[in-house]
């Protein structure tokens, strides 16, 4: 069951790509930065089955979300070979899997870093997970954090999309000062 | 267009996953160890496209395959995290994209390590990628090097999954002495 989307409003699919919990969070962002929970949850799948089944569950999972909510756009947090190197193949692979499902259906994804998201939602690229969950909530107007973490990191990433590619406006107009300050460090950083 | 399987023969699609190259081999083999091509190639994206549109090119090439040729398991090179950063998230994702196929169409899958690979083939865990290659050529009986050598690592991927699983008869029955020390040796070092 979905809500239709406000008119003028990005849709965006959030992805926390993870085998044994891959975050799914799906939100409503408008014009004026304001946004709407659509959707949010984790699809789970059991550390015992082989890889090949997780992957088709998981696939499944985000096949289903993307029927249900239509999505116009995917974004999923990018992946790092050095973090944790016990877990980083099967996270990557996960995310493989939610862009893959983007290319199939034609939607545009993109990827972000986790401080590119901490940095998007609380203007500091290093808040830790709690601040991220507090901004999270309060920008959807929730009652209570997101659970579980992967769930609210999912909402995260759709927000830090919506906002870093400007949502249904030009993307500099729709930053905050501290956004802008960022991205213009950023930009410093790269040259 | 595929050859029959010859009966009582083990069909075995393997892959080297990538990105840019997608090795992709596929043989039958038989309880006497002895080895056909079926098919060998590259499922191949461009560079400069987008990456949900690059892993969509490469399901549908593996897709297409598996339809074609209908081989019975699938065996994937594993990729570390260890190994040369740039391109691994890339080279994880392609490997997701193949196991996930392979769960979908109900298909058994798993992966092996490059030196189970070379030991596989040549009996030697650090063997060179030409010795693989001329082991490949030789137990196929191909005329020359398969070529790409990402197609060639797929064929040896294969072999390697059917004769260390037993292929259609007892695993320990079907390995060569060289092989069954190599197993051995492998036994004591994970104790």
């Amino acid at each position: 069951m979905t809500s239709p989307r406000a008119r003028g409003s990005l849709r965006v699919l959030g992805i926390d790509p993870g085998l044994t919990r891959c975050g799914i969070g799906v939100v409503d962002v408008a014009a004026d930065r304001s946004a709407r929970l659509v959707h949010v949850g984790v699809v789970r799948s059991d550390a015992g089955a082989p890889i090949e089944e997780r992957l088709a569950v998981i696939a499944g999972g985000i096949r289903h979300i993307v029927d249900t909510h239509a999505p116009q756009v995917v974004a999923v947090e990018r992946v790092f070979a050095q973090h944790n190197r016990q877990t980083v193949m099967g996270t990557a692979q996960a995310s493989g899997i939610a862009l893959l499902i983007a290319g199939e259906r034609g939607l545009p994804a993109a990827t972000h870093t986790p401080s590119e998201v901490k940095a998007a939602i609380t203007g500091y690229g290093s808040a830790d997970k709690r601040q991220v969950q507090t901004m999270v909530a309060r920008v959807l107007r929730l009652d209570a954090l997101p659970q579980p973490a992967d769930a609210a990191d999912a909402l995260a990433i759709a927000l830090c999309h919506a906002w870093r590619s400007g949502g249904p406006v030009a993307a500099s107009a729709a930053l905050t000062p501290a956004q802008r300050a960022w991205q213009d460090a950023e930009r410093l950083a790269r040259r």
